[in-house]
């Protein structure tokens, strides 16, 4: 395998870091108006741009998982395209998850939270990466050339308890730790979904998109992240969710490329 | 929602109903020979055939599942392919599942049996479903026109219990009365991975590809089960997992375009 840190040594092609946010649930609404159904999905849309960032070269890239499942984990369709676009773009994927309790366990038939049930993320996790993962208390910037964060809610409420207490939030110590050892080692973080709150939170002052902040057509229903990411100071900019090149935007002081966030209740196949 | 059985009422395009299996686990493998990426995923390679079959026509299709991780229920990136590819071809997917307790948990960052954890079958592949699943006693084929079913160990354990008892195996009831119920029909039914025993079990005679019997190249670990399925008396014919028109077999009398089973170990995405 070869990486970009080997390749860097002697050739220095590694381009200027990069931070990605990309749109939630983008594949049900891209679909419906016609966009480009190759780059539909979510996952595929900020991982093709973290490849892109990193010039097309192999490299190692960790997804950090938080359960699986969309309302208690990591939505498995978004993490699914992450690792099939990786894969395909030569990157070698290398999965994560804290090994910590879920907040709850959802009843994905009923949407409703069960009772006295307990599951650890990095188990649940271990079912979207197929046994393969490894605690997220082992990665570090130093070993692998990007990271990458899947959507669901397991970000909001797992990762970090934005899902509770929205800005007033606590980042999982270990999410906050490999957030910042990436931003400081400029290497390319991948945020999906509701994701990119755990940059704000953490990365005081970063720029972020989140959507859009109008609510009346229906298609933002989570537009309030907005406003609890630009109170911690982050600069959030409003983007649609189209796969094009004037909704990404491009902040070389906080390493990012971003796309904004969206979080209907479609299906995003 | 145009579909095909109202369509057929006055213009009799259904085309030559069809059986479709297709090998497990091909993302890894189709990736490392160099296959063409983009159709390098069981769930695609399924789905696509059976939409082709279908004529290219808007179609409803039914998934069905069988939990949600590839140890002890549906592997969740054939399940996210078959629903993005179909998607994409212009089906309307609903899934379905047996409201049933699981055959047993996995752990799948240990790969052992949880003792005393049980779990539902159809609130675990609601966790693929984002909570859009009905019952699978619900499924008819006067519904819908397409039937697929995924892989995972859920085919074996939870659809049947093929993964204890072989060809002595009992076939979930529901599941038994959808196989025929779409057969008589003359409507297609796509099979992934571990799923074509179902057929070789209830649908006596059928052809059916499982892969191939050379075990030594370490590439067919599950090459047994083909000859569990012939000994019920299916017509297992070996074929390879790359995506090539060869490697695909057309049997009217069985209602089946198949393609060969593989289950390595490797990763799939």
């Amino acid at each position: 395998m070869v990486n970009l840190r080997s390749l860097s040594q002697e050739t220095e092609i590694i381009p200027k870091c990069e931070l990605l946010t990309s749109p939630c649930d983008a594949g049900g609404y891209a679909q419906r108006v016609k966009v480009d159904k190759r780059k539909d999905r979510e996952g595929m849309v900020c991982s093709e741009q973290l490849c892109a960032t990193l010039n097309g070269a192999l490299f190692e890239c960790s997804p950090v998982l938080s359960g699986s499942g969309v309302f208690d984990g990591t939505e498995v369709h978004e993490a699914s395209a992450i690792l099939v676009h990786l894969t395909r773009a030569g990157a070698e994927p290398a999965c994560y998850a804290p090994d910590i309790p879920q907040m709850h366990v959802v009843d994905h038939s009923k949407g409703s939270p069960v009772e006295g049930e307990s599951r650890n993320v990095l188990a649940e996790s271990a079912r979207i990466a197929r046994g393969v993962i490894k605690p997220l208390a082992e990665l570090k910037a130093s070993s692998v050339d990007a990271v990458i964060f899947p959507g669901g809610f397991g970000a909001a409420k797992n990762l970090s308890d934005w899902a509770v207490k929205g800005k007033d939030c606590t980042v999982l110590p270990d999410v906050e730790r490999v957030l910042k050892d990436f931003h400081a080692s400029k290497k390319p973080i991948g945020l999906c979904c509701i994701s990119p709150v755990l940059a704000a939170k953490v990365l005081p002052g970063t720029t972020l998109t989140l959507g859009q902040n109008d609510n009346k057509s229906g298609k933002w229903p989570y537009a309030e992240t907005i406003e609890g990411a630009s109170s911690l100071g982050a600069i959030v900019v409003p983007k649609g969710i189209e796969y094009r090149g004037d909704e990404l935007i491009v902040s070389s002081k906080d390493i990012g490329i971003e796309k904004s966030m969206y979080q209907p209740t479609t299906t995003i196949w």
